[in-house]
């Protein structure tokens, strides 16, 4: 598959409903592993690189999962290629900024994805739609299992499997889930709940994950710790919490509702009325607004249906996902002029907020 | 007539175009007059003041002109009852301030009103809509004329007409313009416009007049000097420096869409999405909002034929307008409520401005 037919066509975990559809729009296992007898790749020269490349490149493509997939060696790419696969989620701004005797994976459908050579020989992504950490782990495990087959993983018996940085160590696995907590942001609860996570040793960070603020009320809630238990136990515990943030997140919102009526409808009624009639959006703006459109549904304000809408949005309004629509290079006024234009394009059918029959005490078609 | 139909009813002069409507909402004259014989207000004790409305009272009800208006002495309004007149420039702030000895008197389509004991113990005030200084001027002319054969004005051959402030002085009349300068306002220009009107003896003042700030992109535009010109030298010039802002404005508009198109389209149409989708909207952002609307009427991004729901709305959304259409005291947060409710509900049937048919390069309404 060539990226442009991956561009051309929306993952499948952006379509489809997951379980807490609501709250969480994606979860996300990621397996660190390495090849014994090699460097790490931070450790190692660009001969050294492509020795592993040679190695796992054929292992990696000749998988099932990745017929008619998306293969290639990271200096193939062009920055805004690059720039497209981390908006994507499926490549890390760190492979990004790396080149020959580096490579990515992506399977047809963009739900599994393999990094050669970013920190550790192989990271092997699973993306699921809503809270399902399980499902996604067992994508990635398969993987796992069938690349173990083949390869000589580096693995202690009392350590487990041998990571280049030690956070990874044990499990080598890292799980995540993207939730939309506009209502924990909204009363200033936010706070409070990420530092409940931290001190249960789960990290929360940002849209584009470590070290990236929070976009569109969106946060990636991941465990800190890899070493010590066994999968399942680690993503049960995580789940168990997140299963506590989406309670805290609905409760924010059902308070919200009844404290504040008036400034939910606002805000939502603002974010679809600047999305419909806006011409030029900033990236930053069009997130925050779209993120309270998507609260809008959740809230019966507008059709519930839609979120397939919204989370494809969220994608396609990225830059260099902009410049591939527009088959060109574009400056920044010109993808916010771009921008503007998709998301009137895209929401144009979408009922005002207002009109939505199932709800509307004051609606706008009153005369 | 009673305030409650006064407010029942729009001013002719909100909702009849006059010339150079795009630009000029509103033409006013008023005329300072003393009586002879009478310290002027500021002077004067209660007495003096109750004085001077029982003579002139009865007079100015006996207008053919005021036949079916308002009047009342301000001690019989309600403080609501005040801020209404002002908002709808009936009467001036010092007025409002002031109680028993002073009056106001309205005509029926609120073209005419008589403030008594306010700086002077006359002011005859005269509005037309659009730019039409003279049909103003001939207006508050007619009343003085009408008064003054009744009443013993305080003359003098040399001075002309005394006054309580020697600004006043000689004709005793002002003579101002309401104009909406948004694309002076947008592309920074108005500050020069500003500077060149009071050079040449013009004073620019914002919304409510002397010592308010710009609101809506609303300036208004009045004499200094009332002394050493006949009155219609005064009018000629005005009219010819208003003439003059008036086509600087209709040049930066043009420079406007030439050099900035989107953002143009933007403005116009986030504020037409705020207005008609907000669930909270203060005061000063909904005058601004329906400013960028006024804007894309004259630009042809609106229909063109909708200035007097514009101008309507600019009265209405006012605070003590609002408190009359809820019919009880509302506090600030009710009122930007009901101002964004109202909004929505006039601005229902207006259409969008990317579906207006004769200009829709990137109209909404493509899938």
């Amino acid at each position: 598959m060539k990226l442009s037919t991956l561009v051309k066509n929306h993952a499948v975990w952006m379509t489809t409903p997951g379980p807490y559809g609501d709250i969480v729009l994606t979860s996300r296992v990621r397996l660190a592993r390495n090849l014994s007898g090699h460097r790490f790749p931070g450790w190692s020269e660009e001969s050294g690189r492509k020795a592993v490349l040679e190695e796992v490149g054929p292992v990696v493509q000749a998988l099932p999962e990745m017929s008619e997939g998306f293969f290639a060696e990271l200096n193939e790419l062009e920055a805004r290629d690059k720039h497209f696969l981390v908006e994507r989620h499926l490549i890390s701004r760190e492979l990004a900024a790396r080149s020959s005797g580096c490579a990515a994976a992506v399977n047809r459908r963009q739900s599994l994805s393999v990094m050669v050579n970013e920190e550790d020989h192989l990271r092997l992504q699973s993306i699921q739609p809503g809270l399902n950490l399980r499902a996604a782990h067992a994508a990635a495990d398969a993987v796992d299992t069938a690349l173990e087959a083949t390869l000589p993983w580096a693995f202690d018996p009392s350590l487990g499997y041998l990571t280049a940085c030690p956070s990874n160590l044990g499990t080598g696995m890292r799980a995540s889930a993207m939730l939309h907590l506009p209502a924990l942001v909204l009363s200033g609860e936010i706070g409070r709940v990420v530092h409940a996570a931290n001190k249960i040793g789960l990290a929360v960070r940002g849209f584009y994950g470590e070290g990236t603020e929070s976009l569109g009320n969106l946060y990636q809630v991941s465990n800190q710790s890899t070493l010590g238990d066994p999968e399942e136990a680690i993503l049960a515990r995580i789940h168990k919490v997140i299963e506590r943030i989406i309670e805290n997140e609905k409760n924010a919102r059902l308070k919200l509702l009844d404290e504040n009526p008036s400034t939910v409808r606002d805000q939502v009624g603002r974010a679809y009325a600047i999305l419909r009639h806006g011409y030029i959006i900033p990236s930053k703006e069009a997130l925050n607004l779209v993120s309270m459109l998507r609260l809008g549904m959740d809230l019966g304000l507008l059709p519930p249906d839609e979120h397939g809408l919204i989370d494809t949005l969220l994608m396609d309004i990225q830059p260099a996902h902009l410049q591939f629509a527009a088959k060109s290079k574009l400056g920044a006024e010109e993808r916010d002029i771009l921008r503007a234009e998709i998301l009137r394009r895209r929401l144009h059918s979408l009922p005002a907020p207002g009109t939505f029959p199932e709800n509307a005490p004051e609606a706008d078609d009153t005369p």
